[in-house]
């Protein structure tokens, strides 16, 4: 593995639609030394997530765009090998936005020490982590589900969508999730416990739901857009909610993807759509993982993890996530 | 006046696109005569409003469409002048969901009568009634507004818009209105005390915006859609709440509007857009009446009609209303 120098995947141009190879450049240097206040961790863990699409931009958003040169952004986990922080010790096992290389150095903002009580590593860059407070916090305070609703989870075999739609299960909600292949509805229904899924790619999305949930839509977390959302939005139950977490179709979109208007269908439904970052429930973190930990525990939570060996792979692996060639959490193991 | 006979306007086919006058059909009947427990209403004043436009579509919605050869629903204001319901006398001055009709019969359900010591008796379908309990508690509640905040209001010298800029003056915000003409412009900012005042006919929204509300937007609250929503849509401040009212732009489309998806703003701006009825809140009717009758007394809160006289000049003044020739709070004066 990439032990012996800092290997770091830079942003080398900014993707016009979808991202290819050839925007990433990675470069070898040699291992850094913290200055004062520092941290150098040897990364272990690397998390791959469609967020990562929309830094490769220069947009407005609720983050600054990697700069062209820069490492790219993205959660990591390892372990602390040399401190210059009072806050840290070398041993320290954590995780913070160390970006996409195998050494990195922080100023300790961000990053925090993982139990490792609660799960493996990689889980605190997974269920136990960013991911996963997206599908906890999202789920449960935006989407305010109720025992017997119905909730549409899409993406549903992803980092966060499968923890949705589990959660939504142990809130006993019904729940119906979109997914691009059969294995990924079959792992849903069959792993995860969900009623049913679609399979956005093969089947006709409204025709299914209609099936699948003749007595409409009352919750829905979207991790996709589009098309499916459209679907969804054509069925909601009165007083429906609606968890906008991503959109994934629309990040790779050379023009715009024009659709009728549908602001209309929140009016008749008295409907509520919100945006969320998990960054909002930072306060509220240890409740989260507590929780999740607890479940897990318990059995009621699983989880599938995608991991693919080696920094170098984290580009071709990144845009195969973006075209839903991965199955669960996408992880890059960066080293031992 | 309409006096001798009962005059009805009567749904004659249902529009595509614009409705025309031929859509509608005026007919003469004898005054009715109530059954056991109804009433027989002298309408006074109907109130004419975009909801309406929904109602002659064949569509699924939250209320039933009106069906062809039925009478055009609307809400409407007079005296009760024959009476074999218990719960109303002849004489009583009520307010209800009577209809395009110069007499209406009435179970009483949904009729209420009304305080006229609170305003004239057209304003019990106007800014103390329905339209004003729209902007009352859509404002209020489903915006939930803070001192200082910048909200941004859609049709704002309409019947619902006029009311919730001058409510969102009374909390102490900053508020813009857009609006269809200069002199309407000239009306919200001059009488009503907006800071400012947009024509989106004649100015570009979006640099309009930047220019009145370089600070952003962290309320909206529309009745239009379309473009004037994207132009706001683009500049939301973090946690920014939308109220979807209307979309009038969109009620009269015979294709639908195509526009780029614009969900994803919702996620970065971690903002809220919430459809609302009403009828939601009847049970908290009185507190928005006494409230508003209240500011209306302390000169706090002004409203314009556009009065027309006749009911056989509601099928071309509604349809003037849906292309914003009224101005302010659209009314037919049916009978003294």
């Amino acid at each position: 593995m990439d032990n012996e120098v800092n290997l770091r995947v830079l942003l080398k141009s900014r993707p016009v639609g979808f991202p290819t190879e050839e925007d990433f450049q990675i470069v070898e240097s040699s291992i850094p030394e913290p200055e004062e206040g520092e941290i150098l961790v040897k990364v272990e863990w690397l998390s791959l997530d469609p967020y990562m699409r929309g830094r490769m931009n220069d947009a407005k958003s609720y983050a600054s765009p990697v700069e062209i040169g820069e490492v790219m952004v993205g959660g990591a986990a390892g372990t602390v090998v040399n401190s210059r922080s009072p806050a840290f010790s070398v041993g320290d096992i954590v995780e913070g936005r160390l970006g996409w290389q195998s050494y990195a150095l922080s100023d300790g903002s961000g990053v925090r020490k993982v139990d490792e009580s609660l799960g493996p590593l990689q889980t605190s860059i997974g269920i136990l982590g960013m991911p996963g407070l997206t599908a906890y916090f999202g789920f449960l305070d935006v989407c305010e589900p109720n025992p017997g609703e119905t909730v549409v989870v899409s993406a549903a075999s992803g980092a966060v969508g499968q923890i949705v739609g589990q959660i939504a299960k142990i809130m006993g909600c019904k729940v119906i999730g979109t997914a691009g292949s059969d294995s990924k509805v079959q792992y849903i229904v069959d792993e995860l416990g969900f009623d049913s899924g679609i399979n956005y790619k093969t089947q006709n999305v409204g025709e299914a739901l209609d099936e699948e949930c003749p007595e409409g839509i009352d919750v829905y977390f979207d991790n996709v857009g589009g098309l499916v959302t459209d679907a969804v939005m054509d069925r909601l139950n009165i007083r429906a909610r609606i968890a906008v977490c991503g959109q994934i179709s629309q990040y790779n979109l050379k023009e715009p993807d024009l659709a009728p208007r549908n602001f209309g269908i929140l009016t008749r439904s008295q409907a509520k759509m919100e945006g969320f970052l998990v960054f909002a429930y930072e306060n509220r973190y240890d409740e989260g993982l507590n929780m999740m930990a607890k479940w897990i525990k318990e059995g009621k939570l699983r989880y599938r993890e995608d991991v693919v060996e080696g920094l170098k792979n984290a580009p071709r692996t990144f845009i195969g996530m973006l075209n839903g060639e991965n199955f669960g959490k996408t992880l890059i193991k960066v080293s031992n």
